[in-house]
């Protein structure tokens, strides 16, 4: 076994380094023409890189590759030499490099890409986690079915927690019936203008309205004399604000504005603020280095990856602070008092769990960052989705119903009457906080963050921190890259080198469904 | 009435020219303190600023700009003055400002803007359009419907056709029973995720098969072997193709790619191109005048703003195209052949009519390109709202539906059957077109550009080119900003200069409700 991985590993590696080209050489020596490739061999090079990317551990997908191949083949034209030959070559170059792909995933980490902080920081290489081959034209199955997320897991599948899929709010949604319930006529809001007397004039009054009487209702924010922005999702809105805070710079000969956070800080801030290369502004680093007056600093609090608490580390005329906001509910953390900074960044993703829905808010004070912000989005989407607005102010309304008596005995026919997000959302999360711990110090080689508490004005009670990730730490004096680690036991994590800090630590989705964070937990405490 | 006008275009003058100054010292003579306005000064600033931007003609909404002025008073500190007086030259000012905000909007053209390919190209200055003030908390008319987009108008109303706001399909989709109508439970497509195993990951399936099933019934576009990609609207799409085809620039010393097209250009492509000053790529202008092999060139046909049937201008091994065929649909022109360039741009707000929903596909045959433009949607958005790729996906099947009389058969309760989109477009365009050069003849001092036809392999019979704008020029000798001059009469469209052209000529979206369409002929009919 170990001799066969070995030489699956050696194919996989050569496959990796010439690109197509093995695959090429394979069809050429096999009698067909040496020059380019002919576009029956383009398709099936496409049909090997794609079952090679997207192939998994089961059978049956091993044998759709097999068929996929044959297919290819049997498109090919029979180039006068040996075809038989030509066949059983490319089957079995075909079946190593999709099995060393998958022998790969379970042993080894991919090293650093040279587009790095594209490939790695905002989203895992899903080509990695594929369940079925594919070449250009999709295979339909149950196509017209509304997507689930990733695929359901097993005891032995990876279990993948490098982002902050949202999915473990499901189960609440799935108990409120028609609360949240949306439905949208073919002719509706089919203009780009919602509101063509709002700064922001593609957004929905209606989750306007929603947002501002959420935040009343939770206390974590103010609303009265702030500018309601909505965005697609909000890392729109996050570069919505550079773009606001950076001067012009017209003729392009002033320097960047430089963008810092205190370290850790979230893995996508560098990734998004750089991947433009932007004249107006650009990724400074940690904000305890930095030095100067102008700059724009982005206070994540309860920080992610780490849950910390955070204020702004820097403070001058000439800085700006953007406040990301996306975890300041009260299923994450205690709310101990009302935020009234000048820009602050929501979504749904993180705070009613519809990451799919692309929903982000911001709250602005300033009339004219608000226009500036607004004009971001105009030039870069031209608004944002009127359904996901629709819905998202569905969801919002649902959320306050649960806490509002008297909304509640005004409804009729809810099926929200008994929900509660936040309970439902602060149980689910000390239960996983109460497991992680206990598996940790199962484990023995792990450590947390130490659990901090403080008064909830929300719920009028003494409440912990319960972050949205785990900032993990591996204490094993041998185990220099956690993740790497960690995947190696089939748990994909996020690096902590892409959150500026040590590779010791990784950041671990603490949101995921409830099979996936079973899985992961009992996997992490079996770890010596 | 003629004093009063200079009057009160001197007050807005001098209020643009001092921002927020002029009020300030208003306030100040009236006896307040001097020195930094206090928060209820600027709660009662930002008031009349939105008034000012947001006041329209009608009475009630004057005198609900004085409401607000009093309600902002009414929180100021009495300052020890003369309350009575400050109240009487405030709302004094307020009114003013409100007034010449109104004949300055009917009088004049403003000049360009220090920030004009950002303020002018995209969309209007939606707060000139302002149906009622608003100062940060919005007043809640109805607020929980959804939107209808512009306000209805009146024989004497401004007429806004400067966007290609696609209303005019409104009445064909409310005719269309629940055959495009969505409905989306509270916890459906919360993930991130729609298909791990595709390259564009975030892309919903079932969208991608209506996006497959269309192209094919229309004829328009190759799909076998591409990639569909979806974008938040097409404006995404584009910048993603420039981030996929520009080369890294990894050290920032390279040059950036030149961005051109042939002129007329659309508006948004330097816009769009240049407004993050990026240094992967940067506009480079008219493709006719560009020198050079390294280029992304963006053919857009039917051409926005001209409708003119477009080739690529440029050719060099070195060169990238980018087809941008958002009207390349049966309703605007014919459809000559099935275009299979390397990057097709499309999207939902052309064909279908539905802008809100913010949705574009991308037809790609490369399999890198595809990867960087859905990295560049993920670093962007993290993906595209699954609630719009959901209802654009009924939205197509309805419209292939419409075609297809084997699905017609099979489905029990449609009430899409004998509707049929492109023929209820088409119909419409044709009737349009003919009134407009009706009304252009009456006038007799414009031009349109000459009708064109061709065989339209999709209805099989001579169709004639119907562009979605009309590219309309004034031939008065003595009028050399044809926008400016439409405006003064009550027309709003976009001037020449912003497609690369001439400042005789104006684009006018034909695409608006009938209502305003209607007045928009007759009012240019009568213009000699």
């Amino acid at each position: 076994m170990a001799l066969l991985k070995r030489r699956l590993i050696d194919a996989r590696e050569e496959f990796q380094a010439n690109g197509r080209g093995l695959v090429r050489r394979m069809l050429a020596s096999a009698g067909d023409s040496g020059g380019a490739p002919s576009r029956e061999e383009e398709h099936a090079l496409a049909a090997v890189t794609a079952n090679g990317g997207g192939a998994a551990l089961r059978g049956e997908q091993l044998r759709g590759g097999m068929v996929s191949v044959e297919k290819a083949d049997g498109r090919s034209r029979a180039a006068g030499a040996t075809p038989l030959l030509f066949i059983a070559i490319f089957v079995s170059v075909a079946l190593n490099v999709a099995l060393a792909h998958l022998l790969h995933r379970y042993a080894s980490h991919p090293a650093a890409s040279p587009d790095k902080q594209h490939d790695t920081c905002v989203h895992p290489d899903t080509s990695r986690e594929g369940e079925a081959a594919r070449v250009g034209e999709p295979k339909y199955r149950s196509a017209s079915a509304p997507s689930t997320g990733k695929p359901a897991v097993t005891q032995d599948s990876v279990i993948n927690l490098d982002h902050g899929d949202p999915t473990m709010f499901e189960a609440f949604w799935r108990e409120t019936g028609d609360a949240a319930e949306i439905v949208i006529p073919g002719w509706q809001t089919m203009s780009y203008f919602s509101d063509v007397s709002n700064v922001c004039w593609f957004l929905e009054p209606g989750f306007d309205q929603q947002v501002r009487r959420l935040h009343r209702t939770v206390g974590n924010a103010a609303v009265d004399g702030y500018h309601v922005l909505v965005g697609t999702g909000s890392t729109q809105l996050f570069m919505a604000a550079l773009y606001a805070l950076s001067p012009p710079n017209a003729d392009g000969a002033g320097e960047p504005m430089s963008v810092v956070s205190t370290a850790p800080y979230y893995s996508s801030y560098p990734a998004v603020t750089d991947f433009l290369q932007s004249g107006l502004f650009r990724w400074g680093g940690d904000a305890n280095s930095f030095e100067g007056d102008s700059y724009i600093e982005l206070v994540c609090s309860p920080n992610n990856p780490d849950g910390a608490i955070r204020e702004a580390a820097l403070s001058s005329d000439a800085g700006k602070a953007v406040h990301d906001l996306a975890y300041y509910w009260p299923q994450y953390t205690p709310i101990t008092r009302r935020a009234d900074h000048d820009i602050m960044l929501f979504t749904v993703s993180k705070s009613t769990g519809h990451a799919g829905t692309r929903i982000g808010w911001a709250l602005v004070k300033d009339r004219e960052v608000a226009r500036r912000m607004t004009k971001f989005v105009e030039l870069n989407t031209i608004g944002v989705s009127k359904d996901s607005q629709l819905r998202a102010a569905k969801v919002l309304k649902a959320v306050s119903d649960g806490y509002d008596v008297d909304e509640e005995d005004e409804r009729s026919s809810s099926g929200a009457r008994h929900h509660r997000l936040f309970d439902f959302g602060r149980r689910k999360m000390v239960e996983r906080w109460s497991m992680l711990r206990a598996a940790a110090a199962a484990s023995g080689i792990f450590s947390l963050p130490e659990e901090t508490t403080g008064h909830c004005n929300f719920g009028d009670e003494t409440a912990a921190n319960n972050p949205a990730f785990a900032w993990l730490r591996c204490d094993r004096e041998d185990v220099e890259d956690c993740a790497g680690f960690l995947r190696g036991h089939k748990i994909l994590t996020r690096c902590g080198s892409q959150f500026g800090a040590d590779r010791r630590y990784v950041r671990v989705s603490m949101l995921d469904r409830d099979d996936a964070f079973d899985f992961f937990v009992r996997r992490l405490a079996s770890l010596k």
